[in-house]
């Protein structure tokens, strides 16, 4: 076995555990089964939110503050395993925002990493470093660190998306920076549409060779997404274990399309089963489409269009539809991938 | 000065050179001058082809002799500083093909990369590795190197487009591969339309982790290109020596869509007269709308839709546009960047 | 500034932060403040460990348990500020590890990293999958992750080294894993010096194009290292904040030799004072040779040999040395790099 | 069958061809069958210069002509089916220099990269940029593009040694630039060994994150090189076609040591036979030690030290040594492998 349990504790150990501790040592037998586990031991639990419930709540929190005196209107995704460390799991953030009709979320920038999936309403906009990027159900967009941004509903509905950021991971790195704009809003940099059209549509601007670590794309709407779902489903190669999935990408280098979270999208067609699969990404699950279940370890939710749920890191899942479904997901896998940690075990039967 | 010219000739010199040339052996300081000069010293000419006579004489061709009798029909732009050399500047081809209406160009592969860009017809298909690419004008399409290909027109009009090809690159590196397929007809492996979802829509195969030297993209739609165009011209952020100018990208990498031939596209608005430049990569260009001149060292050329013409490497270049223009054009700047052997100059008055 | 204060508690707001807290969701406003910091705000102290009090209490343990009982005899070196967390830092493990004469410490392997750096004694060795790797002191050796490694001190005296791990950041991504071999020696599998020879030349073997995110090496001997920087300070080129730093590179892609930690040597002259820096990674720093004095903050440090001092993220520093002095350091560096976290902020005065 | 003959001639087509080739257009069916060959078609020759041979007619060559008076004293290795185009094979330059004691040929630069490998003599230097690299038989020396170069021989012995260029690949592509130094000397920048120290020992500078195509580093020294050659026979991996072969990799991204040609070193311990294989790189051999036979195609030399032979593109080799043999060679394989063109094909037998 891989991990020894701790030597037993003679009175002597004692004394020099004390002894030391003085000097700020430990010795490592006495925690080393704790620290390097055969298997991760997470005490993160799944969990699902029920939309209606997260809405409700959203709504009255609408009436209690403005979204300029929140600075963001959000209500925190906490795991039940995690209470009060604003984590849905260890190492990623998720919350659900509110944008009223006529309100503005004023701009600021951090060295967080955020994506926002719409969950509902349209035609309001993020405007990142002074560009507006219009956003639509099932659109994924993305703020990437450091970049100035503001959420504006200039529209008579709500607008109500999930947020996704990387708190944990800055917090353990002791890497956090933020900035407030002082004037009311970031002024207007590029007409909307100017990054996708120089990024977006299969080109470079022709002296383009940076590489950069997040995708210089701001959104990546739904309307695409889907429709490349719809063409892949004729092909009909389903993988056992996830359906059709595919992840977003930085089109400089094909990479996630973040450093730090990776984005993924996928079809599962009326009644679909999946082998079960494991793997050391924690991972954040929305409905963007249609019905199903999904079993995660012991635990079973089934789920409709918007609900919210997470899946601890090396759990076996299953998913099942009940109609065709679209998942959105976020994960830490990227930087999982680029630390050489990553791991997935798949069955086949 | 760089280059010394060649010492003087003695007859103890002569002798010399004599007697070593037996060995297979050469004296450089006889010829270092021709080897290592201090500028590109091309003997590849500026030239321009109508396309109103490429097409006469290519539509002669359709009745002397069958798409399957030629393999290819094809009309090769030779330069005329190249005569009997099958090239349109010193590294690159260029041939003009016609598949008329009911006619199919057999399927067969090689080591040669090729390009198409579709200036006349539509519907026609290119079939790659066995899935078909409906083409359009202004598509630039792409056969990547030992990729079974072959063309069929169904509809009832003649297609036409422009090929671009790496042969004389190939040539020098002793690296020609080819094969014929024997039956008539390589069969379908995906759906159309399956390429284009899986790796151009801002989105890969969540376990896809290549990165292949050519794009995975069989074909760069027009509709998409020219909606970037005019997005972009929107900002108005035009490049003094090239207006608009983008590149077309590998999705997976972000680099030049094939690896020995780069494509690009630019836009030229009405009136705009572009600063001289000069580079080091010999360009074909083609123009997919618009009119306009370009001066090209000495000489100079009036163009309109679908005129061809070349421009030889480090000759100075100016364009102007006398109504809204978009050329698309191809040169071998990939290789040269990669070798680090690229140089471009502009003039900033 | 950029993150508000929480907005002023009313009694509906108690009341509804009681109830939404019920269903797992948490007011984003009520902690904003604590989750994005303006700056850095670690509770992480600077520390130093004297050399000779560590050996002390090391050698005790020596005589408490053996290497085989305790897996590995190592002393952690814990932060005061962050008791009870086996961290030298919020994202780093650093250890003090005793290998006796005659004594080996069980092969086993686990997803962490480890770096060792020699601190005393000579001529033990770490089996990394079947290879030796004999270390001296200066030598920086790696564990890549999962690979199956053992140590065994064959001389008559004892080996003393500092251990380096990235034990939080797996706990971070829930990415624990390991295992135990079940005979008392893995089995050698190639010569000493085989791996050095194979990627640490200036070649690769002809077919090699992996790019491993972790350095094939096994070793960057002292030797090497020390002649390198003997060599570079005739240049005389020295930073004015880092003397002469230099990093250790995986020689298949030229990036850090690990993937989560950064290894760095540095050479500070005799009487040079470095100018004030602060960066992001908190850094461990052992003294190879000479003797100087390090401000972190508010705090100083004298050090000598073999000492072992830790500076938190964003505080200043300097650097000064009484007598030429050496210093390796490791830090989270190339992580932060990749997530796009990293910052460095330098004073030119 | 890959590739047609052409069709039968008529009247008519050869009238259609007399007229178009006067609008410089040709007809592609009529030459496809020469441009795409279904393999490799060279007219290169196989071919081996005894070094004795080489070195007298060179020692005639230093008393008919001074190093500065020739620039460089060079006997090129003129492909012997490619008379009077000063090729070694059809992409690369081969020559033999002398530098006689006490003298130097004079700084310049150009847009072709050099390698230099040192058969006899030592002790001179090259300078590049101002940094003097002493050279020792079996010396890999670079001359990375466009950096000023000189030699000087200040010893009392004769050098000499094989010159590698890419001559022709700068043809193709039209980008020859060259400059002489005007005065005497070129300035002294760094001490010996700076470059040496700061890219060649396993560390970078601490902030260096360029990926230069070319290495950084001025030589890779063969004492290094023997000694790892030595090491790595313990494990006597052998490989059937290469023995034990190795490439000169650039430390700063794990490439090739040059962007357009590829540097190789192989140890045939004494009684090896190879088994037959062929590649598309046409390479260029020379002996470091030993004794042994080659065969190339049809044709058979026998070799010993610092004879000097090229094998064409796709021609079946063997090699095998009557004695422990090293040989040094190199070929275009970096750009063939970076255009996706190489091929390599091996027999197991």
């Amino acid at each position: 076995m891989a991990v020894e349990a701790p030597p037993p504790m003679t009175k002597a150990m004692v004394s020099f555990y004390d002894k030391i501790s003085k000097q700020h040592l430990t010795a490592l037998w006495s925690v080393f089964s704790e620290l390097i586990t055969p298997e991760p031991t997470s005490v993160v639990k799944s969990h699902l939110w029920r939309y209606d419930d997260i809405r409700e709540h959203l709504m009255e929190a609408g009436d209690l503050i403005t979204a300029k005196e929140a600075e963001r209107r959000v209500l925190i995704l906490e795991n039940p395993g995690l209470p009060g460390q604003s984590r849905v799991s260890n190492s990623l953030y998720a919350g659900v925002q509110l944008v009223k009709a006529g309100e503005i979320a004023p701009s600021h920038r951090h060295s967080q990493s955020a994506l926002r999936f719409v969950l509902e309403g349209g035609g309001a906009y993020t405007a990142v470093d002074g560009e507006r990027v219009y956003m639509q159900p099932g659109d994924f967009v993305i703020t990437a660190p450091w970049r100035w941004h503001e959420h504006r509903n200039d529209t008579d509905e709500p607008i109500i998306w999930l947020d996704g950021l990387d708190i944990p991971i800055v917090q353990l790195f002791d890497c956090s920076f933020a900035e407030g704009w002082d004037d009311d809003e970031y002024p207007t940099s590029r007409p909307a549409g100017d990054t996708q059209a120089r990024f977006g549509s299969g080109l470079l601007p022709v002296d383009y060779d940076r590489k950069p670590k997040h995708s210089p794309l701001l959104s990546y709407p739904y309307e695409r997404t889907r429709s490349a779902l719809a063409d892949l489903s004729k092909n009909a190669a389903w993988d056992p274990c996830h359906g059709l999935k595919l992840k977003f990408v930085n089109p400089t280098d094909g990479g996630y399309a973040m450093a730090t979270i990776g984005t993924f999208m996928q079809l599962l067609p009326k009644g679909f089963k999946t082998n079960r699969y494991r793997s050391t990404d924690a991972t954040v699950f929305t409905v963007v489409e249609g019905c199903g279940r999904t079993t995660i370890g012991e635990t079973s939710f089934t789920w409709g269009p918007r609900d919210i749920f997470v899946a601890p890191s090396w759990r076996w899942i299953t998913h099942q539809a009940s109609e065709d479904a679209v998942l959105f997901s976020y994960s830490d896998r990227p930087i999982q991938e680029s630390a050489g940690l990553f791991r997935e075990q798949r069955e086949s039967a």
